[in-house]
């Protein structure tokens, strides 16, 4: 599928550091939109679309204020900005800590990677146990884009248990109970996000999940070596 | 072994809560001494034995600054009082939030209990690979409570590998390589606790030990029938 791809003007600080496009199919009737695939469910589910714009675009930056513990959520692509590129922006790298810094620059991703992550969330949204029935026409955008929808197919992409929709509504002590997860925690694209457990996403930290499977792996066998 | 058990004054706020005592064995000569076994690693590695003895008697509290956060770090045993007691202490419950009012109550243990996790990790302590020498009359003192020491033999409590002495000085990102950790998170006493590693730590989160382990089993045998 080929999109519009005309400019989406924006107010944004950042207006700068990548264009906005259209993503509807090129040739498409009405407006342009940058996130028609999210349209259906900013209506029927408003928080999870934002969860998924959000996810797919900005960094998680800092959960606290401080500081020196660095913006809390900037775009992505922004990260991909050099040092004095972001001194422009009113964002002075060398103020941060080392460990803000690479934490920073670990989430960066290019503008067109974080519209297909958020496209490919929002496929894998409808496969969820629950979950709202998609448009046909949204439906279709999505096959053209990652293939057949299959319903109650989507899994932890760690823990391989089926997602029930509704876990996005339950929070456990003010954390959503589902959180976007990268297979290889370095790399912001489609091929590489799904959806997990908040528990399986802390389980798994910085490892990939290849990593975090031998290390489990290491774990099981010494205990049962141990007994 | 007996203590000593004489009452040491302290001008702490929480007094009350707790008599302090002398753990020196029972007839010592010198001084009272509430952590008699801490005196060598006080000297050769005193941010260790700062750990130990924070470990075993606080509670975490919250590791941020904010109004409804709750108090950071408090004294394991004043935890047990009731709501009433408490307010006498300062401390208002009933402006806390749920899950930081489940959290503080959660990290709960009397005095006594506190002291042989303290001295139990000691124990731990002297067994780990690059760990100081003890002085004889330490280690007969540990040995005492807790059986023979045997040289590099403190395993990380949930991962099973041995832990390094030098991991006490390793913090990657302002977190210490090396955590307190309780194969029951719920029971804090001389039985449940021991070292592990960060990251395990993390991992294992609420659940038990046996709850981990079968945990991860699941995850395991889950991905291994996809493959």
């Amino acid at each position: 599928m080929k999109f519009c791809n005309k400019i989406i003007t924006t107010r944004s600080q950042y207006a700068g550091a990548a264009q906005h496009k259209c993503h509807c199919p090129k040739g498409h009737s009405g407006e342009c939109n940058e996130f028609p695939f999210l349209e259906h469910l900013k209506t029927v589910a408003p928080s999870v679309a934002n969860k998924i714009k959000r996810d797919a675009t900005m960094t998680t930056g800092a959960a606290w204020k401080s500081e020196n513990a660095g913006p809390n959520r900037i775009l992505r692509w922004v990260m991909m900005l050099d040092d004095e590129d972001l001194l422009e922006y009113g964002l002075d790298m060398s103020k941060l800590k080392p460990g803000v810094i690479a934490k920073l620059r670990e989430k960066a991703a290019d503008y067109d990677s974080c519209i297909l992550v958020a496209a490919k969330l929002t496929w894998l949204v409808y496969q969820m146990e629950n979950a709202p029935i998609p448009p046909t026409e949204i439906r279709k955008y999505l096959e053209n884009l990652f293939g057949e929808m299959e319903p109650n197919s989507t899994l932890c992409v760690i823990c391989k248990l089926p997602l029930d929709f509704n876990l996005f509504n339950l929070a456990v002590r003010g954390k959503a109970a589902i959180e976007t997860c990268h297979k290889n925690p370095r790399m912001h694209n489609s091929d590489n996000v799904g959806f997990g457990h908040r528990e399986c996403n802390i389980a798994q930290g910085n490892k990939s999940l290849d990593e975090f499977y031998s290390w489990i792996n290491g774990i099981i066998s010494r205990v049962n070596s141990e007994s």
